[in-house]
Formats: structure tokens, sequence, C-alpha cells
């Protein structure tokens, strides 16, 4: 390791509130306008198609059409069109594709049947010139700036944003230009305030120095947040990092909960937070060593907490601001362990998949 | 630990060949009759909702009805509508819910509201007089008989079989019931082969006793059963057991792979299998402790292989055989570590989620 391993990281992390900020300002009028060709299809369905880290910004999408647009939706397994060749009836389907790069050829193939099915096309990239963007009938382009490090930051934050920033209009009641450009600037300013608690986040990776595992939990909003906590703790200190949603925690894996095991629970007031109180209670009983991203009142046995600044935002922006403690607490962590989280072994910044 | 312990997974790892051959026999008509129902009304997307070893046959179901049926389809957050009060528009819409006991309030409740909300709904269950089985519209009894280990094995299978014969009738050149019943026959003839070869199952068990950390891996229809897998080794063993589809391991997870970390990939010769080869040529580079389950021809590295037969049948009844090993592992493994796999630490039988 190099006095500048986990260089870009670090200052990719910090990057946050300023790619928020452009991205709400600048992409404003493109994400009206992919809205506005959306809303006229009257789309009954939603797919979302990614993989890694952008996968959790589609999970995150998901939970945003099923509650908020009051549609069904599904997680595309690209691998059903790839390597088994369907070819599925997408009348009225939108198909929305999230990646980084825009490069990864099984999310290319799968837009491009999906589009020859009928689907209605969405590509959302830091890559406007990419073959995802091309191939795809609208695009929206997250002006993240290049990102270096390998494991994604800033692209992640600025595809929750847009993505909301794209979503929201559609539902009943959604918030209006006005509102999405207030609450733009808004996560923003949550964004620095809660990068700015990081003091906390040393003490915790003090306390993991040596965990080899870890499991992460949270329920409905939270949920994505969980799951990119445990990628990025994979892929930064290579720990066996599990996620769960706090149901399905109940239903086998509390199993292998001992004492002591590291346990990083989101929970944020919120009805995602609230519906964790039951899951923290049961998972105390069994000691493990719980720190809480967020900060609902009136948890059990009171453990340590990674507060998040949330003045201002309605709970479907809490994610935004939600990672960005645990990305900091991937990178004191990568550190301390001797790992350079720029460039973790065994991985490219593009995953070429079929 | 007692002497008994295990008694009961054991009895019903072997039961399963019985369970399989009644399901195909006896449930035929109620399977036909569903099916019926359903072609009748046409359903342009396919919602299913589970939770734990059921979300896993929730997860084959899905492969079938986007392969086989070329609909899309989507796996429930139940949370959306339990937590979040969502009410989305389930006009066209299929809503299967997979659950052994019929008991997980926030399935009956998912169900309700999509009832309510104009899908069509059934429930597959182990039990018929269930709330599950009593709020759907239609049901499907696996008829697997009382399963008393809290780790789910019979009827797991049972509901990948069940799921198999509701769906396929209703995919374009799918079997009709003559073909269905032979396939029944010879999936139950298979297990039976292949729970035979369990002496190679304790040689692995053996050589992963201390083991404190296994990573599960497949692609395609083979994804569901590294899925239950790991669940499997978590519930039974323990184990910090994570399960990726092939695909998603080379994005990101690969990082954590470290020499000698255990790995059981499911790699059966067909499409799904075949899609593994690249992912674990890049896997050996990491030198993990590399198990597959099934045999595909060519492996890079000649790693131990758990054998399974598929003699007769289609790659969409591979998952029915390919957990089989899975599951004896889990129960060797089980008492190898002095733990008892018929109740596990922290767990009930019906888990009640809201």
């Amino acid at each position: 390791m190099t006095s500048s391993a986990g260089r870009h990281m670090a200052a990719e992390i910090a990057e946050q509130p300023a790619v928020l900020a452009r991205l709400a300002v600048e992409a404003g009028p493109q994400l009206a306008e992919v809205g506005r060709v959306i809303a006229a299809r009257r789309p009954r369905f939603v797919l979302l198609a990614a993989r890694g880290t952008s996968d959790h910004a589609a999970l995150y999408a998901k939970y945003l059409v099923e509650v908020r647009l009051g549609l069904p939706a599904g997680l595309v397994s690209p691998s059903t069109m790839t390597v088994y060749g369907a070819r599925p009836a997408l009348r009225d389907v939108l198909f929305l594709a999230v990646s980084q790069s825009g490069g990864s050829p099984d999310l290319i193939d799968s837009l491009a049947v999906a589009r020859g099915c009928g689907a209605i096309t969405v590509a959302v990239t830091n890559n406007p010139d990419s073959d995802l963007s091309r191939a795809a009938e609208l695009s929206i382009d997250l002006r993240a700036g290049v990102e270096h490090a390998v494991a994604a930051t800033k692209s992640y934050t600025a595809e929750l944003l847009a993505l909301y920033l794209l979503l929201m209009p559609l539902a009943a009641g959604g918030p209006d230009s006005r509102q999405l450009a207030e609450q733009g600037a808004a996560v923003s300013e949550a964004a620095r305030d809660t990068l700015g608690r990081s003091a906390a986040v040393r003490e915790v990776a003090a306390q993991y120095a040596d965990a080899d595992r870890v499991l992460t939990t949270a329920r409905g909003f939270g949920y994505p947040t969980a799951r990119e906590a445990a990628l990025k703790l994979m892929e930064t200190c290579y720990l066996g990092a599990q996620a769960f949603s706090g149901a399905d925690l109940l239903h086998g894996p509390m199993a292998m909960v001992g004492a002591g095991l590291p346990v990083l629970a989101v929970a944020t007031p919120g009805a995602g937070g609230r519906a964790m109180l039951a899951v923290l209670e049961r998972l105390q009983q069994r000691q493990p060593a719980l720190v809480v991203v967020g900060g609902l009142p009136g948890l059990p046995g009171s453990p340590p907490v990674l507060s998040v600044s949330t003045d201002g935002l309605p709970e479907e922006l809490f994610p935004v601001v939600e990672i960005l403690p645990l990305q900091q607490l991937s990178y004191q962590l990568a550190l301390l362990r001797g790992a350079d989280p720029d460039a973790p072994r065994g991985l490219a910044k593009v995953t070429r998949t079929w």
C-alpha cells in the first residue's frame, strides 16, 4: 500500500454534495423531458436492470415505483435474455437500466432486447456516449464527473437522486419542479452536514478493525443502503459482508448471529426505520456488536449511532445520506486493514459480463 | 446436542423422492385446474411473494416466467404494502405467494392487498387450511406432509416441482399432461439416485468442517440453488454463507475471495451451467477451496464435484436435484460442528413478520 492509497475514493466521497447539487440543477430539464415522455406512454409495469452498486440504485427505484407510483415492478435477471434467449412481451413496460459506465455487455443486450420487445427504454448512466445510452430510446446523464476509484460512491448517490427526480413527478400528488429544486438543494446540504460527522465513523472503524464478517440490515427505503454498504465492505475491506432485509433476517439468517458479530443496522426516523424496531429487539438478544446508522429514538440497548442529517428531506431521500457514513466506514476500515480502496484486488472499474 | 440431533432433517431429506412422486400424481388435477383459470385470464405480468426458503422457490418461478412464459416478473417487497401502505394497480397481474406454513402475516396481508387491487392471487403452501390459502382466490397444496425440522428441505423441492407443473403448461409449446406425469416420475427417480451419492458429500463436509465463511454461486436456473444452499448453511451451521449470481460475483464481491475460501458453485450441463465456465476460470485464479455441484465437463482446475442425476430431465428441473447434495452437506456439516440442524438457535418453524 502506498501513502496515496484511497485518495480517489476519499476525494469522490467528499465530492458528493457538489455532485448532487449539480445534478439537481443541470439535469433538471433532461429529467423533466424524459419524465414527460414516460408519463405520456402510461407504463403499467416497470423493469429495472443493473449490476453491482447500480443494482442497489435499481432496488431503490423499485421501492419508489411500488410505493409512490403504485405500479408493479421487477428487477431483471439479464441472463434470462442473454443466456436463455427470452423475448418477453413488454408492451406498456418501462425498462430502466442503471449503470455508472454504461458499458456492461449484458445490460446493453438486455436493454436492446427489451426495446425490440416493445418496452420504453431509459438508460441512467454517468457516460452519455456509452453504448447503453445509445441503445436506449431515452437517457439520463448523471454528470458526476469521472469516477476513478473502483469502489463507486458519487455515482451511486447521483443515481439515487436522478431516479428520485425522474420518477417522483410521475406519482399522484408528487412534487412539482419548484419542490424538486428545493429538495435537490436540501439533499446536497444534508450530505455536506452528514459527511462532517466522520469522527464517529473513525470510532466504529477502530471497533471493527479485526472483523472477518459483518452483517447489514434495514427495511423499506433503507434496504438498498444495507445492500450497498455490504458491497462496499466486501470490495474495499474483503469482509464477508451480508445484507438482509430486517424481515428476511428473522426467516433463517438470525441463527448465525452470535455474540460480538458486527451488525450495521439502518434505522432513521420514518416508516422503514420504525419497522426495524422489532428486528433490533430480536437482534439485541443475541448480543451482536451493533451499530445503528440513522438515530431512531428509543433504540433497544442504546447502541453506538452514526447519525445523519435529514433536515428538510422526505423519507424517500434518506438513502442518499444514509449511505455516506457507510462509504466513509468502508474507506477508513480498508486503510486500517492495509488495503487500497481505490484498487481492490481482482476488480476492474468496468466489469464486463454476458 | 443429543444423539437424536438432526433426525427430522435427515428423515425429511430422505423423504423427498416420495414427496415429489406424490405431488406429481395427486396434485396433478388441482395444478391443471388452477393453470386453466390463470390461462383464461391471460396475465401480462407476474409478481412473486415469499420469505426465506420459499423466496428461493419464488426466484425459481421468476426464471420460469421470464424464460418460458415470456412475461415480465418481479419479486414483491412485502413492506411496500405492509409498511408503506402501497395499493398498486394490479389488473392483468398474476400474484403468486409461496410459503411452507402459509402463516406469515406480511405475506397474508400482501396477498390480500394484491387481491383487492385486482390481481389473480394464487397461494402455494404445505397447508391448505392456512390463512394464506384462504386469502387467495386459488391455491395449491404441496402435500409434503408435516415438516418438523426448522431448516426446510422437502417443502422446498415440493415448491419447485409444484411451480414447474403449474407454470410450464402456460408456456408456448410447453409440456402436455402426459409429459408432465413422465417428468414428475423422472425427477423423483433422479432425486433418489442423487441422494444415494452421499459419500462425496461427507468428504466435502470434512473438508469444510472448520470454515467460518462460504460463498455459493450459479447462474440462471441454478441461481436459486446457490441462494437456498447459502440459507441452509447459515441456518444449520451458523456459517457466514453468501450467494451471488456468477455475473454479480464479478461486479465487486470477487475482491473478497481469498485463497482457501470455501466456494460452492453449481454448474450442471445446460445453458446456466455453461455460462458459469468463464466465472469459474476467474474464480480459480484466486485459488479458493472450490467444490462444484453438477459435473459440467471441462471445469478449470478439476475441482471436487458433487454429482447429480439429471436423467430424462429438462434444465428447468435441474434445481430440484441440485439442491439435494447441498441439503445433505448442511446436515452433515452441522453435526460435525456440534449443532442440531433440527432446531437452529434463534429460530422458530413459523416466522411471523409484518
